[in-house]
């Protein structure tokens, strides 16, 4: 399978996390998208996935799966038993829902700061911004934080006791937010402390 | 089970639907959330759900499940076999994606734009609108109805040859856009067949 990509974007590093987690990595062929170049934007991208967004992933026999959230949970079902999205029905209504949280509050919240609010990807891919709203998303992210410290006061990961979807998606998050110059407050120890645990894992190497 | 929601909302009617669809519509005591007069707002809800958004779902040993489509993916594993959201890997990922491209690109989006580029909710509930914002995800709104109208041009359903979440909350997406007002295109005869193919399923009559 191939995974068109672009290394240290946040979602791109979501799909890389999840298959280096099932111990997937050497089953795929990475392929470099140049999208700050725009290159996802190309008839030929487009082609493979009309939205013009990466990571997408391409099977063997042609099929196109996009929408990071969507890759991982084929992933985690290809190979072994559901461990990052979930063993039961409880642990997988959990951590979807943690996991759309986190998305939603997190990672996408910091995006579009990012792209709208400040200079983003440059005047030539940034067609279209609204500061306002990118403003009003920073303050979702801040906020999502706060709640994620909380959680995380009681637990090591956000949606079960081992490292899940929920966590990935918020650790690509926080990427995303040190790019963007977002810090998490330092009164957020408990934060602090679960990503230091995930960067501790060999399977973060995947992203160097 | 309990699910706290608002007849005639978007987000409960996936919730709805899921559970005709399953067979356990009768496992369910709904609670009505009145939402339009600030009920989900009250310090009782929130301690329910800290976002304040219905549908929530409360197991019976207390646990809470927010976000539609993790209730959704709950309950497709609770009975039977997940034919909502998929049997293998390779369903599971197209399943996923459609669902969370309709679900951004056609709920969340005419979402905004009513709470944003209309009087919404009302000006209590709607405390930061962002007109320009609205319009814009209006756009998207269009877009993604285009973009459907081709895939059901193809195939009777949006991920595979049976209904599935994807179809659920687009439909759901629908419901919301009438109240919005915003139409479905004459030339998009797909998705004005798949939508009648859709409403003219017994289960549908869970949302009367």
């Amino acid at each position: 399978m191939k995974v068109y990509e672009y290394k240290g974007f946040p979602n791109p590093a979501r799909v890389r996390l999840a298959l280096a987690e099932k111990g997937l990595v050497d089953d795929v062929e990475f392929i470099h998208v140049d999208v700050p170049a725009g290159a996802s934007r190309s008839p030929e991208f487009l082609a493979i996935n009309p939205s013009g967004a990466v990571p997408v992933l391409v099977l063997n026999d042609g099929t196109v799966i996009s929408e990071s959230a969507a890759i991982t949970e084929y992933l985690d079902h290809l190979s072994g038993e559901p461990t990052l999205t979930g063993l039961n029905p409880k642990e997988r209504g959990i951590i979807h829902m943690m996991q759309r949280k986190v998305e939603d509050g997190l990672l996408e919240a910091v995006a579009a700061y990012f792209h709208h609010a400040t200079p983003g990807l440059g005047p030539e891919m940034e067609t279209y911004q609204n500061a306002e709203w990118g403003q009003k998303r920073r303050e979702v992210a801040m906020k999502t934080i706060q709640w994620m410290n909380a959680v995380l006061e009681e637990q090591d990961y956000l949606a079960a006791d081992r490292l899940t979807v929920a966590d990935i998606t918020a650790y690509a998050g926080f990427a995303f937010a040190d790019f963007a110059e977002i810090a998490i407050p330092e009164e957020c120890s408990h934060v602090i402390a679960w990503r230091n645990r995930i960067s501790s894992r060999a399977t973060t190497s995947i992203l160097a």
